[in-house]
């Protein structure tokens, strides 16, 4: 059995994301292993707040809300001493850009939330699923409590 | 966040169930964790081997096939250097005992194989799964690799 030595952090930026991190980076240091850290950017419809419409594909909003998604990884990566070039922000289905992005970089363990079975869980916790059936590495599901 | 105390290794007997082990024995060195090791053996009808009737609930053979579970349990917490008081063998639902032990006695990490989407895995992964959905703690999912 080898040590792990590459542990890839996937983050949703929701409020519990920085519990998991530090998860993670305590892993890292245990290990001795690098840290990365990923967050995947779901490309869904854009609904406009004021009228309910669905905006029409746009491809500077599109880049204005993936700036503000680098800044928020930027920022929840400085808290866990994550260098820029191992910071990944993806558009894309969560569970697959994940698990390719581990296999492409020989991920051995990937951290990510994981929020049971009620609720709005039951959406958010199928990231954690569709990794464990799909990964070819470890899966460590760091449970979120709950409010 | 805290560090772990308590990790709960569940185990099938299967021929990579050292592997897992291994992994887990090795966290729980790294957390200076208590380790304990359960094995939940399925309540399934006994088919005969000879002609494939199944065989009517049969209350010595059940005690006998656990008596060889608990001898199987026992080899392989020894060679993880588990004490007797910290193995567990329990009859059920694999997902729902190892959840309910592991509440019962605040575990907060479970180690558990992960065998993936295909073919026979598909339904040795679903105690994976199972555990990640219901289990009120962290869950690390050991990935198995296919032969």
């Amino acid at each position: 059995m080898t040590s792990y030595q590459h542990i890839l952090l996937a983050v949703d930026f929701s409020e519990q994301c920085l519990e998991i991190g530090f998860r993670a980076k305590d892993l890292s240091e245990r290990y001795h292993a690098k840290l990365s850290i990923v967050h995947v950017a779901d490309n869904l419809p854009i609904i406009d707040g004021m009228d309910g419409q669905i905006m029409p594909f746009d491809f500077d909003l599109n880049n204005e809300l993936m700036q503000l998604a680098k800044q928020h990884l930027a920022k929840v990566a400085a808290k866990l001493d994550i260098a820029e070039e191992n910071q990944w922000l993806v558009i894309g289905s969560p569970k697959l850009e994940i698990v390719n992005l581990a296999e492409a970089n020989n991920v051995d363990l990937i951290v990510v939330g994981s929020h049971g079975r009620h609720g709005l869980a039951l959406l958010l916790g199928s990231t954690a699923n569709g990794i464990l059936h799909h990964a070819q590495c470890d899966v460590m599901a760091v449970r979120i409590k709950e409010n």
